[in-house]
């Protein structure tokens, strides 16, 4: 008799099928005796439906986010009230609730916006009078009642928040691969499987771009220390835990290996040197909700200094018209910007007290004949930006090297031959 | 500089390039001076696919009407976000708002609520910062938060409740054709457009089932004395205007012609005659809201009588399974039902004064050798329901027999070549 929180994503409810198929997991839960409730992304491709809508109204203009909320939260709208009819067809009371129903506040920014609190007194009378609960994913409300979104991959901090504010026993992420790996199985076959992760470990990975959890899910997971499960809503196989301190295996220091293509190098040149000068470049480009990654910088030469930040792909004119905004302010030289890159990281707690693990990094990937181009490091991850062309090279070297690699086959194909 | 309340309905914004078209029509008001508040519904056939959506889910069973409101308002949700980034892209201020933003609240019934009350401090706001204000029609919510829809053609009802609330100077219902007709102009080539109606006349017509404007709507416009016009959103051809008293030309008595083909008759028979039978099968058919129009009893024979009614096409089933219920308490002694029927009706305020009206149309039906199953007659209307095989030939007649054909075409084609 335990209180859990499931979520499913878009792919896991695609069509009306695999909806079905989600309600009949859900009421076996429910028949176990457990009270659930659920988080549902929209289907499949609605959100992408959306804006090509949107598109085809604004010609290539950039349309408000606030609007852009409006329009792509009807897309969970749609999977929560289908999903709680086919329950209703499996013989279970279920009630469906958007964002706002569910009492899911957030910041006042649209696209990307944070939750600053849940009031679940809704939640908890439905589960109360026998429901099963289904709240919208990837969207709030703000004091002013406007329509929020929590950005791409957000209903997974929808479920992980609401499990913490209705104090949930369990938080299941239904996804669809069985858990989370080593490294993408796509690109390596014997990825592996893992049984258990540490919150910090799957936060870099997640933050890497391991697509499997949002990271901003698994930080609200470690706030809150909500016990977390990443598993299949095509199987029933064991998924992964994600909880506070996880077994290492003997001999390994590695956890796994993320990639992440969706990545800009952008560099200032000949920015004179003189206190306060980066704090104003990275305020003008946090102005306008732009995420900066790795930020590196050389020595100062002659007075002035060079560095380099990376950034998503989709920021990248956006930070160099912003950059164009503020350059006779700072009085930098140059700008230059760099697409086709990729950035590989290793992420494993034990890295931190094992020697070496960096030097087989870079071993690896100069043995393959490629330069790095920015470096980052943290106790528990590092990171190298190169070209993106030899990525699987790279990964597949580097999951052998740091002994990753499975024995047996995990499986047979991409995951989605699994779905 | 005018307060007022634009609707455009589904085929208004069936797609992207006609929603950029509403747009600048919109745009021209604005720039005329005047504070504008639109109300738009769902994009052409979104309503139907979202049934559809629904359909697979359910596989023929009747999913709960509070699910079926939360997965429909997503339809106009859609509208009123990309209505919002057209007028943006034009280059004034918009805002939309869903039905619960707006501050329309309905009563506690899923699929048809009626509005209850109408807070419009949000929508007021917004034109004072001189937003085009865009409410999604159609939708409400009620007291308890819980989202409600107002019903096919319901987007007519908001419009007209919200012009109320705002005091709008005019409420335009923009639609597919130039305005009301004196009957289908699909049926009949030399329809009318008609320059004036009254409240009264269009009330009929619109309950009459034509579905230029909706019955409530016009309820609505009646009670809170609201100037309504219907106009083209194609064209910028007059509209008709609808109001408390409408010029009605020389020498015509009828101003209009419509049908319903939506229509049921149910006959119960041998009804033991007790006071209070009848209050008892009609208050347990509102019970589960089946909207019952025509009602004949025949006269008292042995004690027992006969009575019939009409219903939607729909509500037929639903009607059977209640008086299949209440069969043991009322003791009749058979149901039947009829369907393949329609309904014709004349409407004018002018009826009541002029000899004759009737006895025309019970000579022009019998004339074209088809009997009439029910009869009912209003101070300013007259219905008769008859077979559905010769609606066309009946409804020419009468057009003609009432003097209503133009001498002119009014135009070539059906309404879809207008569009």
């Amino acid at each position: 008799m335990s209180l859990i929180v499931m979520k499913f994503g878009g792919s896991s409810v695609g069509d009306a099928e695999r909806m079905k198929r989600v309600a009949k997991r859900i009421v076996e839960r429910k028949r176990e005796g457990h009270s659930c409730v659920i988080v549902v992304s929209a289907m499949g491709d609605t959100t992408d439906d959306l804006i090509d809508l949107s598109n085809q109204i604004n010609d290539g203009a950039l349309p408000a986010a606030r609007e852009m909320d409006m329009l792509l939260t009807t897309g969970e709208q749609v999977s929560v009230a289908l999903l709680s009819m086919a329950i209703h067809n499996l013989g279970e009371q279920a009630v469906s609730f958007t964002g706002w129903q569910s009492g899911i506040y957030t910041e006042a920014v649209h696209g990307k916006a944070r939750i600053t609190d849940i009031q679940p007194e809704r939640v908890l009378n439905a589960i109360e009078q026998g429901n099963v609960v289904i709240v919208a994913g990837f969207q709030g409300m703000t004091q002013e009642g406007e329509i929020t979104t929590l950005g791409r991959g957000g209903s997974d901090t929808t479920a992980v928040a609401l499990a913490a504010a209705i104090k949930a026993d369990l938080c299941e992420i239904y996804t669809d691969v069985d858990g989370v790996y080593s490294t993408d199985p796509r690109i390596v076959k014997v990825a592996r499987k893992l049984n258990e992760i540490s919150y910090d470990e799957m936060l870099e990975l997640a933050n890497l771009g391991a697509a499997v959890l949002h990271p901003r899910a698994v930080e609200y997971a470690k706030n809150y220390n909500v016990t977390l499960v990443v598993r299949s809503s095509f199987t029933y196989n064991e998924g992964t835990n994600v909880k506070e301190e996880a077994v290492m295996e003997q001999g390994i220091v590695v956890r796994g290996i993320a990639y992440d293509k969706n990545v800009a190098r952008v560099s200032i040149l000949g920015v004179p040197e003189k206190p306060g000068q980066l704090a104003k470049v990275f305020l003008a480009l946090a102005d306008v909700q732009i995420d900066v990654d790795i930020i590196v910088q050389s020595g100062v030469i002659n007075g002035s200094a060079d560095f380099s930040f990376t950034t998503n792909l989709n920021d990248r004119e956006k930070a160099l018209d912003v950059l164009e905004r503020i350059r006779g302010e700072i009085g930098f030289r140059e700008v230059t910007s760099e697409v086709n890159l990729v950035k590989v990281s290793i992420v494993g707690a034990g890295m931190v007290s094992t020697p070496g693990v960096a030097a087989t990094m870079f071993k690896v990937i100069s043995d393959l004949g490629i330069s790095i181009s920015l470096v980052s490091t943290s106790e528990i991850k590092m990171s190298c930006v190169i070209d993106a062309a030899p990525l699987q090279d790279v990964i597949r070297a580097l999951h052998s090297a740091y002994g990753l690699d499975t024995t047996e086959q995990a499986f047979v194909g991409g995951p989605q031959d699994r779905r």
